[in-house]
């Protein structure tokens, strides 16, 4: 039986979507059990109609970890739906934690309570992408739990991001590049330029060099690294581009009546093509380099979102990442 | 008359495109000349049937900037059509310059030969981007003349573009943000922090606080300041998935008979969207912060693109925006 620890609150849209997520996760999945943080007058109402009770552990908390907190702050909010989930994973009680909260407190916390695996300097957040190739993803670490990381620390991401994409994704041979402003070695800030140095001299399996923010996701990029801060604004321009995108596909069939009959007509190509963009459906970003698994769901995720980022829970610990990384960095 | 000092050579395209767009510009503008600076062979044969060679000299040079250049290769490199095409800046023989070659050479060129406004600690690359809502226009500098920037220049971004977007593009009350990974004071590098302040103490004009990457391009930004790698990586990302969707959209369209069907019938809503987005509209990018106007078009402009973007240089020179910079930073 696989537990997961998830903390219920704390979402944009509140736990009633979640625990329909949670519900319908445990139908199809009988080898998962839960243990649920929250308030537990709500959650009991929520699954007060489940047939999967037997699977199910309702923990209750009385504070939610705001969007900003401070190491110190964190640590007194014991009585918190994150802590407490987090520290499930910590007590042996779950072998995983998820939660759809803010990301500064679960890298924090998640960081304090479990500690990142001996040899890993900081932990990353890794998103897989959609692409224009329809079932090639692309995962791109860090998306955002840093500011600032050294070489070394991007050099670490591409050893992690390659035992992800070849057991999580279970891609043969992934390639590994290094986002940057060109392609050339030599090209990008200190240490992109850094890391470029450490992949080569210790021949990081897999190693193509870097990527433009223009090509990362046509679809032959396995893995892609950077530092935390040029990743959190590729994620969120790719984002508003396709919105904004998506935006004008509305209005262009909405120009008048000829353009709706259009609609009709070319709707299902088009359906097509908001599956192969739907962030939803890859469920979230993994916290890489921590003692446990730790993964965190987008904070406005729907029903269909958080089933996709259980389900991703589930898988990595299947596959064993966590301990297939510890082995990596024992080496 | 405007003249225009332009490298025909080093662009993807070849200078026959660019030819076309220069012959095509003067026509429609009859207070424009231009100084053309590469292979006097071919540019000759290019404009053999032209109507306006009263407005046109040949200049011919022998040799064109490479991709990549460091500054002593530049200032040895006298006999390229970029440095000769700069050069006629620098000696008043042409009121601004525009390439389609090598953006490094460019940056570097721009800065050797022409110099910084006094006061300006570093020159920027300043791009208009297309928006959700057309006609809104949102200019963002730096995209990526250089890989580091301190608080100050980030600040000094600010000041030059809210003047190009009040004079250039005849914003009102232009609006002032910084990108960064939030929104709240104190996110971001530390040079993104140190900028926030700096706008805060010194009271800029128009500073509205840090716009997220997902927001920047909903047409609401007027002007969004950044130090160039987050810029560059901002640029191509949102490059790249306007791509994929533009791709995707195609395929849409392709799936079967009925989505051909549709598109006869939708095309005209889709038209207006690529209309919307098309980056080749605002013909290039502006070097801001130079003693005179510097204009880099895209490296594969086709001839609408160059035709916008000496439409950009006569635009600056008759906005005087490069003088009113300098009032600016005299105060």
């Amino acid at each position: 039986m696989y537990k997961i620890a998830i903390d219920m609150m704390g979402s944009d849209e509140g736990p009633r979507q979640l625990s329909q997520a949670v519900d319908h996760y445990l139908k199809d999945n009988e080898d998962v059990s839960v243990l649920l943080y929250g308030d537990e007058t709500i959650l009991k109402d929520c699954f007060k109609d489940s047939l999967n009770l037997s699977r199910i552990q309702i923990v209750n908390t009385s504070s939610i970890i705001p969007m900003e907190i401070k190491p110190l702050e964190f640590l007194r909010a014991k009585d918190s739906s994150m802590y407490q989930a987090i520290n499930a994973v910590k007590n042996g009680e779950a072998d995983a934690v998820l939660t759809a909260g803010s990301t500064g407190g679960f890298v924090t916390g998640s960081t304090i309570l479990l500690r990142n695996i001996d040899g890993v300097e900081r932990a990353g957040l890794c998103s897989p992408f959609p692409t224009a190739k329809d079932g090639n993803g692309t995962v791109l670490l860090d998306i955002g739990a840093n500011n600032y990381n050294s070489a070394e620390e991007v050099y670490q991401y591409g050893v992690m991001g390659r035992l992800y994409s070849k057991y999580v994704l279970g891609v043969q041979e992934p390639g590994v590049w290094i986002l940057s402003n060109g392609t050339e070695e030599g090209k990008g800030t200190e240490e992109v330029v850094g890391a470029y140095q450490l992949m080569k001299e210790r021949n990081l399996l897999g190693f193509k060099g870097n990527v433009e923010a223009r090509n990362a996701l046509d679809g032959t990029h396995d893995v892609i690294v950077t530092p935390g801060y040029a990743g959190n604004i590729f994620l969120k321009a790719t984002e508003g581009m396709a919105k904004i995108m998506n935006d004008l596909i509305k209005q262009s069939f909405k120009t008048n009546l000829l353009t709706k009959i259009g609609y009709l007509f070319s709707s299902k190509g088009f359906k097509q093509m908001k599956k192969t963009m739907d962030y939803r459906r890859f469920g979230g970003a993994i916290l890489m380099g921590i003692n446990g698994v730790c993964v965190k769901a987008h904070g406005n995720s729907n029903e269909y979102a958080f089933y996709m980022a259980i389900g991703v829970c589930k898988k990595m610990i299947e596959t064993q990442i966590v301990d297939r990384i510890k082995e990596e960095f024992a080496k």
